[in-house]
């Protein structure tokens, strides 16, 4: 039998792995301070911190919402069953590649409105999310809208640069990183270790 | 003002993406053809799709899931509202890092009661899981078990291997990237364009 | 042992009853056809049905699209994973008591600007959610807010006319029977009986 | 025109408010009264409660958990984000018509085993839920395994007493308005208002 030909499942994994990479340069780290400075005041405070996101930046909210809760904080998931009112001094964390998906929007508006301070992680600090929020991190990544000039996968042979991951996966992969690596550094400075979040993780799960 | 330090972040991420591209290496070709043939099976009979996860591997799971149904598949997910029965001809992709995940491993043996094909996503193939599935594709990770001796940080210190990134999370993370190469090897054997997928990208989303 | 004193348990399922038994006689049956002709129309021509609510309303949307599932339709829940992009022929059922839930205004337009057909089940057909809709079924209720003039069980022993079940329980409760009802009828004009829901109904559940 | 044959829709929203007349006549005080007391008990100590059930049960365990936040409690949903561990002192509220949900029961032994007080509500103390249960609060219904010897409206017009509603419905929507009665004897006990729910309600929500 010959040797079965997976090669665009690395192919692409490597492309992934490349983008985090030059794309962990890029963020700033002043922005990242900002971040972690205000997730831990809500934290001191006993504040809470709401997480959203549409599509696969919801489910990039949500990983990020569970190790949170691994660490103690108030965390909530926008649509979620037990998601409460939320106001002065709690935190929003809203993820957008684009910064225009228009029920986050309109959903950190409200949030806005109501007293919270909000976070966005997105590509571009000038859309509508990135000009609402209080702090913006901006994580590199890829529009979803590419022109659809030609056949997707002539444009690698051609050397056009169009990734090979589609539609956001370049910022999305590259937000759940980084987003853990904001989890490393908030157990640092709260003096978490691993086993602490071993307590708080479910032992009753789907 | 002093420069901030977030240098945790960023080691996180170096850590995260260097242990993706090792585990990219041991990711054995054969399994993944045998996934992947399984899938495009289910594609091309109309058969469906369910996925499963505890947990951050649920969200993986999902984050999974979504791509699926960009590229026309009959894809569901353990949990949500819509998921019909499943049986003969279908496929189920279970994630689980330790393989061990009591819900997941007893939801796994139902859809195989049901005469479904069950492809695990696991770093231990000798774990319940692994042990009762019809492919197991192997992701290398770590169990959610770190022996407690000393506190979290010295061990960096120390020199002894224990990741920075705490419990799933290296799992979870390669496993996304993964599927993520996955989707793609997808696209080329379907003939699918990102243009295809936008099409079926949810307009009304969060 | 004095007998316990759960008196409040059933004097409010009394009164949820009798509000149900009341209401139902003034919902009117030329709304409910062109509801469910759309859904059979839907039906027959293989396009979708998306369900949204937020809140409880939106864990009604979801008991209901259970069973459009079970009857065969193409069903889709708002926020959750596999939900794809939808447009002409498609319906919406959008469930919001008092008709100004944001985030479901925001999606039902952006649902009717992509050409899917609008059926909101309000108290409120004055609301913005009823004027934009297609097809709009009154079902009473009361809206969430009461005047807080007086103490709220002091209001019951005034004989002030409040209910004892709180916010939007009376139209949620309402809701989830009458579409219950209407599963029914569905069930009833597509001539399926309880096994043919059997046989799509989850056997991998949770 | 004609007017519309809606009838079945209001035959069975009558038969439902008929059953849930008369099952609440037959659910127990005492169970009742036992059910309350854990509640309040976790609400007095701080302590969880998470709430589980799969499918449509698993929906009505949701609309319960979104009062029980209203009302100030440590409430969790089974298979949500941010559900922590739970363990001695905690509460589970498990809902199963049959009792025999398979995942629901596994995940019943595995929250005893860790330390909670298992509620379940089950139409079938016999069951394996209501045998591992602590406390069970017996709501009537009907299984879902109704037998298939004749086809589903004969049965009616032959006057088999088979309800129009079918599956699960009559236990689920008894379970929702017994539950939400549950909230109103809570709001007596713990002095709690209209005001004080609105005060947790989402404010930002889908």
């Amino acid at each position: 039998m010959a040797k079965p030909d997976v090669s665009y499942v690395k192919k692409t994994m490597a492309e992934i792995v490349g983008f985090i990479s030059s794309a962990m340069e890029k963020i700033d780290d002043e922005q990242v301070e900002r971040m972690i400075k205000t997730l831990i005041d809500a934290y001191n405070k006993g504040n809470k911190v709401l997480v959203m996101g549409a599509g696969r930046s919801g489910l990039v909210a949500r990983a990020f919402a569970m190790r949170l809760m691994h660490l103690g904080f108030h965390v909530y998931v926008l649509g979620e069953t037990i998601t409460p009112s939320i106001g002065n001094g709690d935190a929003v964390v809203a993820i957008s590649g684009s910064g225009t998906t228009r029920l986050i929007v309109t959903a950190a508006e409200t949030a806005k409105r109501n007293g919270a301070k909000i976070i966005a992680i997105t590509s571009y600090p000038e859309s509508d999310l990135g000009k609402l929020a209080d702090i913006v991190v901006v994580v590199p990544g890829r529009t979803k809208k590419a022109p659809p000039y030609i056949d997707y996968f002539s444009r690698q042979i051609l050397g056009i640069h169009e990734p090979l991951a589609p539609l956001g996966t370049l910022f999305e992969d590259t937000t759940v990183v980084f987003l853990d690596g904001v989890i490393v550094e908030l157990m640092r400075r709260l003096g978490k270790t691993e086993e602490d979040l071993t307590q708080k993780h479910a032992n009753v799960e789907l």
